[in-house]
């Protein structure tokens, strides 16, 4: 029978899910959950319900696994722990410092509910951090870097908008090549922010903006760009709209570690992602995950887990048979 | 409490585990079995015992998880089945086509023995089954690739070796850049064995023999070169041990895939892996899976497992909310 599927919020994020569920024949899209008058939604599913968000208690039975789909800042922190008492639930909640509190608030949540909260699922949060994790298992003495993009950053692109006189904009993370180069030569350096990444912004201003000074509020805004060397294009509404439409992400996670009796032998492990849509890589993994969630909770599982916990057998629609005589 | 391990097999593996086993300080090494004459073997760990594999039942109750290092052409089909019978065992068995019969044999033993056996672990079967396997969950519709090396390969240099007037030979296995790049680019090429690797062999040749039909052989020889462009260098004895002593080792798995309403949107997978010494980097991802075998038992798993099976976080010796707070 197929994994009755619901979405939870319906943006980016949400319509990736709506996507990649299409290629994934043992589920189904059950419903879509919006806090948006449900009339104004037009689903590309066809015969799927778009219901209003306070509604979802009734669809309890109704759907195995709810993938949540809202922000990180304001929405997660309180929708998967209530959503985690009636459903099945899996997100990507990507505030990195605040995880292992939202891992409690879900984990007690999902407990009292009986159900099983995949969290923090993704790319990064997710597969890079699986495999950061299983390379220094692999090789404890031994250092990591992650390095992200190229790619755009939306927070960095919010940031830039909420600037006087800026119309639109968008912002690119960028590795510094010698900083990789060293560090895929096992040189195991030091790097600061600064070091790592560079950042890209494009600019429509308005019309007789002062753009000196838009550059200046970007390159010194703390957090955001004052630790970074950071290069602004002002260009044209049309321009952005042609070059920049797309929201392409990637990177790459490197761990460079030694053996032998001494250390002598150097071995690197890299692992790298090159996207051209950010949200719907990151549909994908969630739905492999929210595959595994609905298949730990079949088995009497509840609680919160993470890409940590979750055995890989349970991500495929595979037969262990088929795994092993195929993938192995 | 410290976890026991057993070495089984005392070649380039078990050297690789031993040294591997000093990074690891949950760990410690308990005994090492030899089927040679234990008085022979000179181990680099002080106070340890090499002991006779017949004598491996008496240590039943010492050893919480017994690493076998022998070869999967004859040793791993007979020695899996019998110790997991008295041990939590990991081997790195790594015939691809007879994987699930072997995976069916240990699972009958350790499941009489109340053990817990993971099987096929290392880097290829191993680490790139684990990455070919996620990337295929995440992007279904999609194609992986995996090339090997540039590395030596054993087999391929035994086999040489057995070619009448050859004193010595190492083999290079080579992917072919342009096959690669068609691969990186996200073309999905149809290739054959041919367009994927090149072979090449340096080999050291007796005095007086006839060289072109020792590259002759080589080249024409059934399943090991005959499909592939092979190079064949003849080398001095000398020049063998100068350039060629080491056991380097890696390759990459590749999958490219699309998604979206359309599949507008194309996204690349890439795992890679670049390995001074092959047996050591391998030694290191076995004791990493002996240490979630350990704990599998611990917890009253039986039977026997693959790198699909074994939760992730069962690798490392973090807690689990370390890992939250540092890796995830």
């Amino acid at each position: 029978m197929s994994i009755r599927v619901g979405i939870y919020g319906y943006g980016n994020l949400g319509r990736g899910i709506e996507s990649a569920l299409r290629q994934n024949p043992d589920m189904t899209l059950a419903a879509v959950f919006t806090r948006r008058d449900p009339a104004t939604l037009s689903l590309s599913t066809e015969g799927v319900p778009a219901v209003a968000a306070a509604d979802a208690p009734l669809w309890r039975d109704k759907i195995d696994v709810m993938i949540l789909c809202g922000g990180s800042a304001k929405d997660l922190p309180e929708q998967t722990p209530a959503l985690a008492r009636l459903f099945n639930v899996v997100d990507s909640f990507d505030t990195h410092a605040e995880i292992p509190a939202h891992f409690a608030r879900v984990d007690e949540s999902a407990r009292e509910g009986g159900r099983v909260a995949t969290v923090s699922v993704g790319w990064d949060p997710g597969m890079f951090s699986l495999n950061r994790f299983l390379a220094g298992a692999i090789l404890p003495d031994g250092a990591d870097y992650t390095f992200w993009g190229k790619g755009v950053s939306q927070g960095h692109s919010d940031a830039i908008r909420r600037i006087e006189g800026v119309l639109d904009a968008r912002q690119y993370t960028v590795p510094r090549p010698e900083a990789l180069a060293a560090v895929r030569a096992g040189e195991q350096p030091s790097l600061s922010t600064r070091e790592k990444h560079t950042r890209e912004c494009f600019v429509v201003a308005e019309e007789g903006a002062d753009l000196s000074r838009i550059e200046r509020e970007i390159k010194e805004m703390p957090h955001y760009f004052a630790d970074y060397d950071t290069t602004v294009h002002f260009i044209s509404a049309e321009e952005l709209a042609r070059d920049h439409s797309g929201i392409p992400h990637g990177g790459v996670v490197i761990r460079t570690g030694k053996t032998g009796k001494a250390g002598e032998h150097s071995h690197k492990i890299e692992y790298s992602l090159s996207l051209d849509s950010n949200p719907e890589f990151t549909a994908s993994v969630l739905v492999a995950y929210a595959r595994a969630t609905y298949r730990l909770a079949c088995e009497g599982a509840v609680g919160c887990k993470t890409v940590f916990d979750v055995p890989p057998a349970y991500l495929s629609p595979k037969s262990h048979g088929e795994l092993l005589s195929t993938l192995l």
